[in-house]
């Protein structure tokens, strides 16, 4: 462990308590961006976070105005050249609170009872904000200086849908350049520090089937006139084979897979992963494509899900009818470099080759986020490897995650620069009620960034 | 037209306004049988009846006790060894009026406005009573006698889905025979008089599919997780092939269909009906097997639809899960000679066909009745042709009847005795608010009763 890293880490045990402060006091700013009821609240924490990052010594600070909520940005470029330029994400916007009776605790005090750190947004994400800055805190403090070049950028639309962020990433996208971006946004296992190799990108969308008039009775009509949930069945089963591949024409076109070094980590990691993720799952057995691991299916293989099936009479008891309509909505997960226009261009044309005389069907379907990969290897991984074994005692664990992280789709379409995902969040209510970080997360965090971000300047 | 056929006519127009008044007596009974607060009704209308046939001259008139409500019993069997038995079945129970605020007057004051005999069981079914006994009384009135013998049965709890009826149908296997069965229930079209066919079974039931324990992240498990709905669609699609024909193993294997005449008549009517049945249907385009016609496929092909089917979310916008669950459900329409329990087993083998590990699949069916065959040609239909003709003075058209009547199931199976229907219903709101039967069809069902019964004594 170098000096400076020593000094750091020992300045930020030392001023713990202040720092847990610093947090607290933007916990308790209910910047809650999909309720308008709440824009003066984010706009107030983009101002705090103005203030706290120029008090810190950060330069540039600013909440750059957007479409929707402000995006706030602050650098600290003086490493020197040789050094590589970091660009770091989190959220400061957090989810509502509704519905509030099922709080055990007011949700914007801000506390820390029995080692949990209480708050909305705890976890997700104002943990990812404050980490950084008081890691460069700890690092300004103890050492003048920082490792790396720094630029910061803490959006505020996150949980309602980062609706104009892909704008202000395209707007400032000189202002953006970095060597790599740091996603602060998710978390580890309670013990088990995570590489995360790539997140999935998404299309979404429904599909509508129209027949008769009105639901009809099946006696009168069956057998003449085109059931619209016989479609709709037809349509669903001819999605996938029997061993799972999706089959709409063209869907693996640009899926790359998984390279040697994932598939061995994949492997490695299933053996510890696979009873823990089916007990989450409650299911007795894993289901797909078997030419692949189930981890490197999640992280590196397209899925083609159907959410929801609607049509006709779903009471108790029966009713004899052919019913009027039906429909599905279904979600592919991507993987890069699979283009979400491409493959919902692909879907709606697949849908459409069940065209008939006897049926309307309607399909809409929304290309939601590219995929993105994050470096799997290499002398950023090792970076980050050497911090979470510094400070955690536990080598990490390589994993791709299946959900979709939109931003990262943002960034990976539009800045083209490797990525790593460096969360912190563990604990629980995300989303949900009777949010909280776990104290230890909050100190564990700031050392390991603050390993992470020297190790990432010593990496060849 | 014979001189009895004239006298008991013209005694029949006479009497008009005497016999009608009865029939209101009998509409102001509120004999809904699937409500307990009505029971006293529905035995008060069976007390009624068994008054009014023992009143007009028919023999062991009484109400035989069933585990239900009471079937309706009288005969008379003076006309000779050489005449046929007609059993005539009609139904004397009605449907509840539940909204009653959706009725413009109320259903049990039994009235006649506008041309219309406006009561709950007008149409449905208690013109098939009455209409019968007027003919009846006309004709013993008239001559002293009828022309054949006949028994009646007046079943009381039809509306109620018929619970009793098949014991007390075999309990009274002996009393029930009789050389043809004539169904008083159901009707023509305004101004077409038909010769149905046939009618079909049905067996009905739900599958179920359940997978992971509750719903799951389509990002987290998408690929590694079997979707129940996927079951499904995969379920439903196997159900058909491309040109509609069901592909349950063996369901075709006791289908007779339609002989030659049979064919000849759907054909004819046929072209009078397409369009008419589009409107009806809202479709433009009717779709099926194409080796039968629509109207043979109706009368004689079995069918299976799906009624409903469900899983996951259906609200609006889009909610990435994988359900826990999925299911739907279906129908199927027999045709003689198929049995409901072998048609049950057939769907239940076929569905657990489809087991896996990775998903849970439950189906429940139900056999519900069997399809029956009526005459469709021959001395029986030319009876009633010629009295169609004679007082409708328009030529009736054949069909099928895509529907299920449970009793005529149960006649066929129990009792093996040729069956016609011969209904007068023509009105609206059978089943719905508002029921009426057009006045006319009051007198002109009872003069075709006597043309019919007269017509059927002189068959070879």
């Amino acid at each position: 462990m170098s000096a400076q890293i020593e000094k750091a880490v020992a300045l930020a045990h030392q001023q713990h308590d202040v720092y847990l402060a610093s947090f607290l006091d933007l916990l308790r700013i209910p910047s809650i961006s999909s309720d308008a009821t709440f824009s003066a609240d984010v706009q107030r924490a983009a101002d705090w976070l103005v203030s706290e990052m120029t008090r810190i010594g950060l330069d540039n600070a600013q909440a750059i105005p957007t479409d929707g909520q402000p995006m706030v940005y602050g650098d600290w470029l003086h490493a020197g050249a040789d050094k590589p330029t970091i660009l770091i994400y989190a959220h400061y916007d957090v989810q509502p609170v509704e519905p509030q009776s099922a709080w055990e605790f007011p949700p914007f005090v801000g506390d820390v009872v029995d080692g949990k750190i209480r708050a909305r947004g705890a976890m997700d994400d104002k943990c990812g904000v404050m980490i950084n800055l008081k890691a460069f805190e700890a690092m300004l403090t103890a050492n003048g200086t920082l490792p790396i070049n720094v630029k910061v950028i803490f959006e505020g639309e996150e949980e309602s849908g980062s609706p104009s962020m892909l704008a202000a990433i395209a707007a400032n996208r000189d202002l953006l350049q970095a060597d790599l971006i740091v996603i602060s946004d998710g978390g580890n296992a309670p013990d088990q520090p995570f590489i995360i190799t790539s997140v999935r990108g998404i299309v979404d969308g429904e599909v509508t089937v129209r027949g008769p008039a009105q639901d009809l009775h099946s006696g009168k009509f069956g057998g003449i006139v085109h059931n619209p949930v016989h479609m709709v069945g037809k349509m669903i089963a001819a999605l996938h084979d029997d061993a799972g591949r999706v089959q709409i024409p063209g869907f693996y076109d640009d899926v790359v897979g998984a390279n040697s070094a994932e598939k061995a980590a994949f492997a490695h990691a299933e053996t510890d992963f696979i009873t823990f993720q089916q007990d989450i799952a409650g299911v007795n057995t894993f289901w797909g494509d078997s030419t692949y691991s189930f981890l490197e299916r999640i992280a590196t293989q397209p899925t083609c899900d159907v959410n929801g099936v609607y049509g006709g009479y779903a009471g108790d008891g029966m009713m004899t009818i052919i019913p009027a309509s039906a429909g599905f909505k279904l979600s592919l997960r991507l993987v890069a470099d699979m283009d979400p226009a491409d493959i919902e261009k692909k879907v709606t044309d697949f849908i459409n080759s069940f065209a008939t005389s006897t049926l309307d069907i309607t399909v809409d379907m929304h290309a939601g986020c590219f995929a993105a990969r994050c470096v799997s290897d290499g002398p950023i991984v090792d970076a980050l490897t050497k911090a979470y074994e510094a400070v955690w005692k536990q080598a990490p664990v390589t994993l791709g995650m299946g959900g979709s992280v939109p931003i990262m789709g943002m960034f990976y379409s539009e800045l083209g620069i490797p990525m790593t995902m460096f969360g912190f969040g563990i604990g629980d209510g995300q989303h949900a009620a009777n949010e909280y970080l776990n104290l230890r997360e909050f100190q564990r965090g700031i050392d390991t960034a603050i390993h992470f971000y020297h190790n990432l300047a010593d990496a060849p």
